[in-house]
């Protein structure tokens, strides 16, 4: 994930002229950059959580976490889209649908690790019940609906849902303490 | 591998509209991304697996093991070059030529950390036949060929070697076990 | 941060030409590349040291480093803009106020860890007084003020400062023998 | 180095066309990266069995250490500027030159660690006469100094160097058994 976040800087390419004005035009991409770095940062965070709490990788936990990382290796790619078509209904929508599929992905991800684990899995004693999990997919889902309409609404879910995140999963380190 | 499959990302540009159907464009690229994700992410597992039970790592290792990051390290570059041309012969080709020659490097990693680990080897008592090995260098062979008439058959050939390999390499998960 | 190394790199395309004249015009970006690649080999040392000091790793900690990781990540941009506008004020000054950004960041990553390992901190008394940042700091601004009329001087001090550093924390690793 | 050796792909940008003639274009490119590739390895070899018989490492061996990474880091570069002037003097020379100055490097670092253990070294023992550091070091010299008047010349030079350093340090490998 921290290659992920650096390969978006490229994306970053600097103005053509030196003045504070020409930085303008880049406000945009550094905007969906920010936001973009913030997820990838949530995910590595809540991820190593993960992980730490996890006794039992198998062959299915290797998958379910391939998955995840495929969906978060096209971030960058939806970041460039969406910073370069300032609020365009398409590539706001696409946006949160590789959000929501990266969501999913770590959802499956737990649950395998969970299985894989038995009955006595410390993850799901520290996971408890996954409201947060369930209620961010539905705000993505809110967003991709709205994205066709009002653009700026979509990413104001998606800021929010980051924030709803940005507290790391206390659950785990809690539990591991 | 990981940072591999990210500098593949960078060849999935952003399209240059903003509607979806712009993004028709990206879509044979976004297939062969697909695909070579796949791959690289079969190798790592399998990978990761045969690491684990290695015991001795010699210079011959060392150097067994380059020659497969070598070839693999191409796989971004015939990557970009199938995805630019659909369907067309010599691309397909190539594909094929480094999956094969990637597959031979690690047949032959495999060979050089049974050798230097003597008669008593984890990993050849893990590994047992290679069957799926030959197979997959067989059907890679049968796909270069075709490659020159059929060349989505080459791809159907390739996306078969793959889901051969999706499942991990539970030989040496069991036995580690 | 070997990440954020590497990509920068990427920024020191090749010349056109073929003759030693041609590599006149990649100077100044050679130049920024030099600077910029000081100033993240210091903080990877710095950061090194201080993760050894470190013995409870916290949310706050977490995210107080990614803080750091996101100011650091935009290095690569404003040396390509500092590169390829030489001695422009504007890029000067945004140069600056990267570097302002992570030195404070870093002050903050340093105070969360030792807030979170409470009275007994090593890391705190390893630390000491943190003259050094506070210095660095008040460098910063000055570079910052004085390059709307007199850019090299801007860069004098980001010299400096790189100087001040070069000199990996003996503080700590005094402490830790 | 890993990351390195995978910036260098990015440079193997792929042809135009879909044929196998327009390959052709990318030979001189290839096969300045398959040297680089060589060089990168052999370092990233050695340099994994030298920090294998590494016991303490200070604040000198962390900068040492940078050095060598920096005139690393600038191979890709010099890989393509070499790959798109194809045996034009400059780049050749700058080729050998980016060698020698990783090669003085790497001598430097391993008396820096040699020196900061103490008399009793094990990477000392385990290295005796440093012969095959200043044989390279003569023959790069010899390559840049050629290179003005027969470029292939200095190559054959390179790849000897390569070849010399192909076969990893078994005199650690020996003194670690």
């Amino acid at each position: 994930m921290a290659i992920l976040i650096t390969i978006m800087v490229l994306e970053l390419k600097e103005p053509s002229g030196a003045n504070w004005s020409d930085l303008h035009s880049r406000l945009p991409v550094f905007l969906s950059y920010l936001l973009s770095f913030m997820y990838l940062g949530i995910y590595w965070n809540n991820h190593h959580h993960m992980l730490q709490a996890t006794e039992r990788v198998t062959g299915a936990v290797l998958w379910a976490n391939m998955a995840l990382l495929f969906w978060l290796s096209l971030v960058p790619f939806v970041t460039a889209w969406a910073g370069a078509n300032n609020l365009a209904p398409a590539p706001t929508a696409l946006y949160g649908i590789i959000l929501l599929l990266a969501a999913l992905s770590f959802t499956i991800l737990q649950a395998t690790i969970i299985k894989a684990e038995g009955p006595n899995s410390i993850l799901k004693k520290a996971i408890g019940r996954d409201r947060k999990e369930w209620l961010s997919i539905a705000l993505y889902v809110t967003a991709i609906v709205v994205s066709g309409w009002v653009p700026w609404m979509s990413y104001a879910f998606y800021i929010i849902v980051a924030l709803i995140w940005l507290v790391p999963d206390r659950r785990i380190e809690r539990y591991l303490d």
